[in-house]
């Protein structure tokens, strides 16, 4: 299984936001769908073995985690209205799966980490080491921020059970394509 | 600069689309939509010098080219919602800038293909030759197609003029992924 924890500073913690205004109604809903749909999806299928969990911290009743598993997924399109459904239906009904397979829970970034303690943990940051220079092991969790970043007590807290810092490059890249580079790293077995 | 070329069969080429449902109305706009942002987005900042082009060739009216250009283009947003906005206006005044700088044309593959064909050209296809094995040449141009693929007759006519069909691998990404992981090998200069 490979797993990828969004942290999203902003995002509604209730389904009171409108599908059509995901940036600002949403607080920025949209960066956790276009992450979904390059962390799931193939060209023509949903990948296997593969995991999104995103974070939201934004108001009305922060934390509240969003969970995507390409095993069992349903229901959802890969464009960001089909996804932004979904993580409406689950934040109205917390703690239910949805029919898509998608549900939320009350749980916090570093409750999430805890759970995944035993899995080999990389925090995605520009300052970290090169990813060419890191060997990634197998089931891995990589956890990246949104456009504003992981709050720092928040890093702090995952750095103490992640195997490493690790880097893309000098850029900074859209959490999604991030998550499309590391997917291809690993399906190519990339060194 | 660089240029990425997206064929996508079923757009719609006119502005009677419902910008709340691309994938159906749009005729998968949203495919274009998500390459916009992978193409043309960094984390907090538009790249520089990079290209889109969107070959439209659903109804009514087919083809019409979109042109995103990363050094002129104002006032849009990386999510589907704030790019089909100004991709419908595009369409709406066809050969007219908008103040977003995103233009259409009509012009079909073909025609935009001879008009750059003096740039090295490389189409993306999974039977292709592995992008390791192939140097990418400065100012290069990728050819994309959606889910559905480039017609055989536009793609024999664009492998008159390419350098090389190239591979990503084995597993079909979606085109916002490929170009992702393009503008990656090439930002890291990844042999």
């Amino acid at each position: 299984m490979r797993t990828f924890i969004l942290y999203l500073n902003k995002a509604r913690t209730d389904e009171k936001f409108n599908i059509d205004d995901l940036p600002s109604s949403g607080g920025r809903m949209d960066v956790l769908c276009r992450a979904v749909t390059s962390s799931l999806w193939l060209s023509h299928s949903l990948r296997e073995e593969t995991k999104l969990i995103g974070v939201l911290n934004g108001p009305p009743n922060p934390p509240v985690s969003v969970y995507f598993n390409s095993n069992t997924m349903k229901f959802v399109s890969p464009d960001e209205r089909s996804i932004s459904f979904w993580i409406k239906k689950a934040l109205a009904q917390i703690g239910k799966t949805t029919r898509s397979g998608i549900y939320a829970e009350r749980k916090s970034f570093q409750e999430i980490i805890k759970e995944l303690k035993d899995m080999p943990i990389y925090i995605l940051h520009e300052s970290g080491k090169n990813i060419f220079e890191v060997k990634i092991l197998d089931n891995p969790v990589f956890i990246l921020g949104d456009h504003i970043g992981i709050p720092k007590k928040d890093e702090n807290f995952a750095m103490r059970y992640a195997k490493e810092k690790i880097s893309l490059g000098k850029k900074s890249y859209l959490a999604s394509s991030c998550i499309s580079i590391i997917n291809w790293i690993l399906d190519v077995n990339l060194k």
